[in-house]
């Protein structure tokens, strides 16, 4: 990716900046075939340029392009205003990131437009980093987001976009531009809330079966089997986490169902929460998956791990000293079995799931087939899932053994909220709710309210 | 993502339909900078349409934009001809699907484009969902699909679908419409072929072993062995059929390269069967995938298995009562060590494939690439998986025991397949015969036939 | 994708060749909507030509339309000299590949432009290929790559890509186009590099640990234990290559911090061999993570192989002989579900990593995320491994029946780049070294040198 000789014939753009990012477009322009001027204090000071640039002082390189490109610090924005007759009509695309958010009350675009009120300002570029430029590799995002109030002064910037080989979006006015600011400096907005579920719902499994399983035989038998919270534990809280979340991803879908058959419209808003709901799910759905990959993973290590072993030995050792084996039990077999089995199937439904929702997956989808993996593969794999851990407990929901200090073990605790997700879904199910639901999901609305007739016949 | 105030600069469109679709598009399309205007038989009912949007009757608003999308559906297209003045050199978007593929003889975009021939139909949107745009968010598809006779309208419909942060992608005439009008309402067209050969070998080994395993023991040692269905069955079927589906994907190829050979061209067009063949490989290799990964999660839970450990404690307690113990077998162990690590290889090159048959993975790779991966990996995945089931059976062959009521074992009927692909693969890489076979895929043909000269020249 | 009748507006579109590519291109052009001519010199023999295509001698077609896509080899161009007043003022599309690498001083555009100096060349649509162009399955990349000297030219290309539903990006000036030439027939430049190291450090570890491990037993003890090469030394091997291959990915990051400490400035290019090294961490990530896989894999079977089983039960057999059990040992339970149990976490962060590489997901990641997820989840991966591999000899480092013949065990060896790298990196984050590096990654520079007093300021 060297720079390219030869005539440029794509025109000339100018930098003011001889900065990291500046530069670094700089040598990009060049390399798609622009003419590129730097606007400098001190033009002397060429070293640092990309070769095959001119550099100038900030007036004189204004002269030479029409898109300038404004790659400083928005706290040197000011000396902006002694070149407002240079700047006139021109193009400036701010390209400027603040250090975090709301760090101005008005965006570095918005404050460029009022210092120098005679250019069109676009904001753009502020998205794609200088490291993405340089390396010509664009691991990270190559969509160009950009916003501004002229669209010929958008599609200038567009047209640089494009033939530097990076997508562009347009974001609308000039207003856009805090959010567009904003958007480098996000660090996974829409994982905070899952993750902190997630965190919530681990701990709180995590120390009830602490005290359920660990405690409980440190106090009551005197046994030490602390050793069991690095594999035994964990195999037992994140396969109750993966099925909580899971449920989580699916009990949104059923309570606005629930609250558009109430309101007999879809054409009101969902409470705030509920909309926060729905729009996480995704992220919901993905870690479940995490948690059941590390439940899949630890139930395979079981039979390596030295107390396993050691357990299976003693008890060997223990038939033989008694002299009696134990006898084969077919029912035993077949649950132990189905139990297993519906949890591979389960899981690799799960997994599918996890791979359709890869963006370049997805994108292959039409909306019917993206509803029916997530819609109907969703419900298979909760249903297996649910089944599965059903079947794990399946002789021991009658012994009291089982309720040690009077509280149930955990799998009878996560299967709460899955059988609520089920049974609704079952009831929605019925043909006459069915009917109804879709006639609702296709504009229809209980006629006591007067609507327009047009309603009817629009999509 | 809310509506954006401040000057709106992009334009001004109008939509008739204040439906579902016809509302969100309106709300992105305010977001995105533009003006937007509804058609409305009843302007005054402006409860629903988006905050900032504008609702006039038909007529009026006809007036206010350029393109017009025709947002309701295709039952009520008829009151549009009353509007064929205002209508006369508009662009007519057609966004309407239907409920089923073939509801009427002509597609909706045609039949619009016969009733108002005065505009400029272009047929699009149709593959974006209402929900897609509403979230913004764009899970599914973000192409838009389009349609039209006219290349300017085309345009213009391309340019709202860019700044909406679309990707446009132009179908041709409005022909084509039918097609795009079919696309949502497909459901994994490619899929249905090779997931009903899945279906149809699945059906066939689980039902021959069934008999061969489960029901002989019943009927010959009266052993109620029917516990083993549900893991020790299915961990014999999914291989197999694993293993069937993979030397599908390559069984084509060898055939087209075969019937090349034979007929000294590569210009004349393959048999229909072959060619839709050939285009599920990418289908069948990854349901083939998905069973290996059955085969493999059953394999690493088979030491947890209830059975499976009474199986082993009753073998060692009949080792101490019998006060023997089993010599050490150097040459099982080197084979049964053999067959494992020949197994995981395969496995392993065929998740590579997996990953490298993800879009975006594919997409980066240049042709020869995506060919050597396919091809030589392809192959090598065939022969390590062939060489683990031919393993497995090492020391079964001879065996008059394997032969249980005189029918082989699952392992050598499905060996079959893979071994003839195997075998006409290496008679297409004796040098000979490649270098002709490469020569015809270059373009040279048989001499016998006559040509025309300049053939050996072209690309 | 039958070609479609009706009006075609799209424009007429020549192509000089009815090879395989011309033919191609020409079907899909037809089935966009362009008339399409081709250039021969039997313009009689239309049999291969897409239907609702025509033949010309070239003079006529050429006549016809603006843009001529010249899918002839260049063996062939000589004879264009002959059109050249036909050509005048064309654009010409260059879509030809060569065999081999530099098989030519000049590239096939360039040589097709010196021939033909009238007409505008453009290269292109060379790395798209036929077989994409006619499936329309387009698996393989759908971007064209161009490149040329006259801008309004290469704009025509670039509309009819976007009209075939490709995405175009502009490489800048005919002179890029030898390096287009070449895209077609690499195969993974980037990959080699790392594949070596792996192949190097894999084979130097195979060797250690097989004259360690079973050469040892064979002449020291005279056993046999050859069948351990398959999947005992495997699965000490893997994991030693993956975690020393990590840390290669970590290494050159901290050599690079090290290295513009000591500069003071960041503006200073590193050593071509740190460069290299940069580029190919992704690769060396990825095959560490294959590694780590195959790893994980062999350790799920350990159970279920034979002289793991044979073991065992052998050790049963002689506690029971001896008339002791063995007793639980609670530190041995602790250090070895601890071991698993990082080893788990281990795999699954490198898992998360691995995922987040994959192009379609790294670009939906904003350059924050990117970076937290490649250096911070990173670390933590790299951690947790070294941490799994530590425990692993918890008991082992003091033992002197570890060093047999005086080496050190395979895990031993491979822990030391891992700590190097750790250390260095604990060093850098101290606050003092951290809050130094970071302002010169933000652009400042150690004041003895003169600089422009702009550096500050700029992006």
């Amino acid at each position: 990716m060297t720079p390219l000789g030869g005539e440029r014939k794509q025109g000339t753009v100018c930098i003011f900046g001889t900065g990291d990012f500046g530069r670094s477009l700089g040598l990009r322009l060049l390399q798609a075939g622009y003419e590129v001027v730097f606007g400098s204090r001190d033009p002397k000071n060429t070293s640092l340029v990309p070769q095959g640039s001119k550099v100038m002082i900030h007036t004189e390189a204004a002269q030479m392009a029409q898109v300038i490109f404004i790659a400083i610090q928005r706290d040197h924005y000011q000396f902006l205003t002694s070149l407002t007759s240079s700047l006139e009509g021109k193009v400036l695309v701010d390209v400027s990131n603040n250090l975090k958010m709301g760090q101005y009350p008005q965006s570095n675009a918005e404050y460029l437009s009022s210092l120098v009120p005679g250019a069109s300002v676009v904001k753009g570029f502020n998205t794609v980093s200088a490291w993405a430029l340089q390396s010509g590799a664009l691991d990270a995002s190559r969509q160009v987001l950009l916003c501004g109030d002229e669209p010929k002064a958008k599609q200038a910037v567009v047209d640089i976009a494009h033939s530097l080989g990076l997508t562009a979006q347009d974001r609308g006015s000039l207003r856009a531009a805090g959010e567009l600011e904003d958007i480098p400096l996000q660090l996974f907005p829409l994982w905070r809330l899952p993750l902190w579920v997630a965190a919530g719902i681990t701990a709180f499994f995590f120390f009830y079966l602490l005290v359920r399983d660990v405690i409980y035989a440190y106090v009551e038998k005197d046994q030490d089997i602390s050793y069991r919270i690095m594999i035994t534990l964990a195999n037992k809280v994140f396969p109750i986490v993966a099925l909580v979340m899971l449920s989580l991803c699916y009990l949104p879908g059923a309570l606005a169902a629930i609250l558009q058959l109430y309101r007999g419209t879809k054409y009101k808003r969902f409470p705030d929460w509920l909309d926060r709901w729905m729009l996480s799910r995704k992220q919901l759905g993905l870690l479940a998956l995490f948690f059941a990959i590390l439940h899949v993973i630890y139930t395979f290590i079981i039979s390596i791990r030295y107390n396993v072993i050691h357990t299976r030995d003693t008890e060997v050792i223990k038939q033989i000293k008694d002299n009696q084996s134990e006898p084969f039990d077919n029912a035993e077999a077949w649950a132990t079995d189905s139990f297993l089995s519906l949890g591979v199937l389960g899981f690799s439904m799960f997994l599918l799931l996890g791979i359709t929702s890869l963006p370049s997956v997805s994108n292959t989808l039409n909306w019917r087939e993206f509803r029916f993996v997530q819609s109907k593969l969703g419900y298979l794999t909760l249903v297996l899932c649910t089944t599965h851990c059903l079947l794990y407990g399946w002789n021991k929901f009658l012994k009291p053994s089982t309720y040690k200090w009077f509280t149930p073990p955990g799998f009878m605790l996560c299967l709460v909220l899955p059988c609520v997700v089920l049974v609704l879904k079952l009831l929605l199910s019925i043909p006459c709710v069915d009917s109804r639901l879709t006639r609702i999901r296709n504009g229809w609305e209980r006629p006591t309210r007067s609507r327009s007739m047009e309603r009817g016949t629009a999509l």
